[in-house]
């Protein structure tokens, strides 16, 4: 670790006063150019580093972004998976592209920060939202003051948006359920107030309906205690029903949970996919066959698409769809009686 | 949201020139006070928001502090439930002391990243180092160029240090398989290389020795893939031993993927305790009895550390031990034939 090389010491090496060094490096037009050059050369070769906020605030910039992330009364954000990997994915490229992320605790107490003032105060050149209910009442507001901001999982119009199509890989689960002879599956559906859960039922529904799949709905809420309930609703009456996809994978924990304690076997019994792969789904016994939700990608992605708009000043807003997968492990099989 | 008022704002609403504005907030001698209490008031009265840097930088503080964090080859450092866990701390504390929190991202391509320049350039106030091994080269550095940091689970002469002690939860766990008949436990080590890899294996060995509770050992790392190949010897010449403790919950997950596989039953055939307490031990099927680790309120306590540092300019360093706890789950039982 090199010990700190201050003004005092290029003013020493050139033999000149510390404030020529200042006006040397503020690039002042009170010294001529000759001058200029060989003290910046000498401050360079000393290994002098100018204090960063000094220099951003002159460029008017921070060079950081903020992860805008809300807390819960019942848990705190990062105990759920989906935000620690959102997190890396930003963290990544942000390094990429010489920019720092701060975190940001947003909904404190049922009162949203002002963000506004973050941007004002130039703590923050811009943010990216992680998972907001569909009517967040700020993003107009933003857009019209001009706040570079990108959402994840979220759609509004006029705004950089990133989302997961579950498209694909809900396609494949249902291939997947179709070729070992499932006929009738029991879907538990996400929270509605969310992009990510209005759309996983909307496009399992249509693709039921196409592959003429058999299909029974439930209401959920992307929570284990949803997957408990559904299940048991589910399976009261089965009417055939042998298999089970839930909205997200802590919603398929729930289900797991409550079959272990009913001795109903997975994937004997029952075959199960959750959705998004986060950790939970790779640990479970058995492995919780899954749709991938390519969360640390968005948060790349997220990352690139606010360094578009704030350095690259593109005005041009997009909205990226990024594709799921499915993976397939231990909790779905051939049906009892095939 | 409210518009963005400016120093023009402000000069008009006074009926003074900007450059007085700046004078009176910059508590200049240049102007009467009777002037600069008149200025400030209409300035806080119109909702004026000085930039955040110029502030800052007048004050030498940057108001942040920053979060190694280590990242690995094989995978990025926030899919391990632990510094999820740990940022959720820092953040709530930090939250409530006006700071605000930089992940930087450790040693990429096996180069460390020189953290004094962070200091140097203002980028931040100080760190806070999760998990480090007790080898890292820079501490001692770090120390003697007078750069404020905080170590959560490592120890090192003259830092602020704070470490789980692993004693009130292996106490407790011991107690709980005394209590229902057990009299010899398997335990796979942590990494040695690390303070909590050590820790735990001691406390554990001195506690068996007092209670006269038999014991074998087996080499592990932490991981998955260690708890599998733990439990495979471990039950290969079983010599009586009833239940095995893990050095950590991955570590234990794996023990339960092995059991899974071979068909023993937990905790029917074999009773099973993990370490930490994170995310995993609470979705297991069964849930893991384990040793319950701090992890939110070290990430709280070592903010709390490091501002006392920052702030209060206390010099005396400080070695916190945050008492473990234990948790009991459906993996422990009564040992066969008892």
């Amino acid at each position: 670790m090199r010990k700190k090389v201050t003004r005092v010491d290029v003013a020493k090496a050139a033999g000149v006063a510390e404030s020529t060094v200042s006006r040397a490096l503020n690039d002042s037009t009170l010294i001529s150019s000759d001058v200029k050059i060989r003290i910046r050369l000498i401050a360079s070769q000393l290994g002098y580093i100018p204090n960063r906020q000094a220099v951003l605030l002159a460029s008017n910039k921070t060079m950081r972004v903020g992860l805008v992330v809300r807390t819960y009364k019942s848990f705190s954000p990062f105990t759920r998976s989906y935000f620690p990997r959102l997190l890396d994915g930003v963290l990544q490229k942000a390094e990429a592209l010489g920019y720092s992320v701060t975190v940001v605790l947003d909904k404190k107490n049922d009162e949203y920060k002002d963000l506004s003032e973050m941007i004002y105060s130039k703590e923050v050149d811009g943010f990216i939202f992680s998972v907001t209910p569909l009517e967040d009442p700020r993003f107009g507001d933003l857009l019209s003051h001009k706040v570079p901001f990108v959402l994840v999982n979220n759609l509004f119009q006029g705004a950089d948006c990133i989302n997961c199509d579950p498209y694909a890989g809900t396609r494949d689960a249902l291939s997947h359920l179709a070729s070992m002879g499932h006929k009738h599956i029991g879907y538990i559906t996400g929270d509605s107030n969310y992009w990510d859960g209005k759309e996983r039922l909307s496009v399992f529904q249509n693709l039921c309906m196409k592959q003429g799949m058999e299909f029974t709905l439930c209401q959920g809420n992307f929570s284990k205690r949803s997957g408990m309930a559904g299940a048991e609703k589910l399976l009261a009456d089965r009417s055939g029903l042998t298999a089970i996809m839930a909205g997200s994978d802590r919603c398929a924990l729930g289900v797991m949970e409550y079959c272990k304690k009913k001795n109903i076997r997975i994937p004997e019994d029952i075959s199960l996919i959750g959705f998004d792969n986060l950790g939970p789904a790779r640990d479970s016994v058995p492995g919780l066959s899954t749709i991938h939700n390519p969360v640390v990608r968005m948060g790349s992605d997220a990352m690139e698409l606010l360094y578009q708009s704030l350095i690259e000043k593109i005005e041009k807003k997009t909205s990226l769809l990024i594709d799921s997968g499915f993976i397939i492990r231990g909790s779905t099989g051939v049906p009892r009686g095939q």
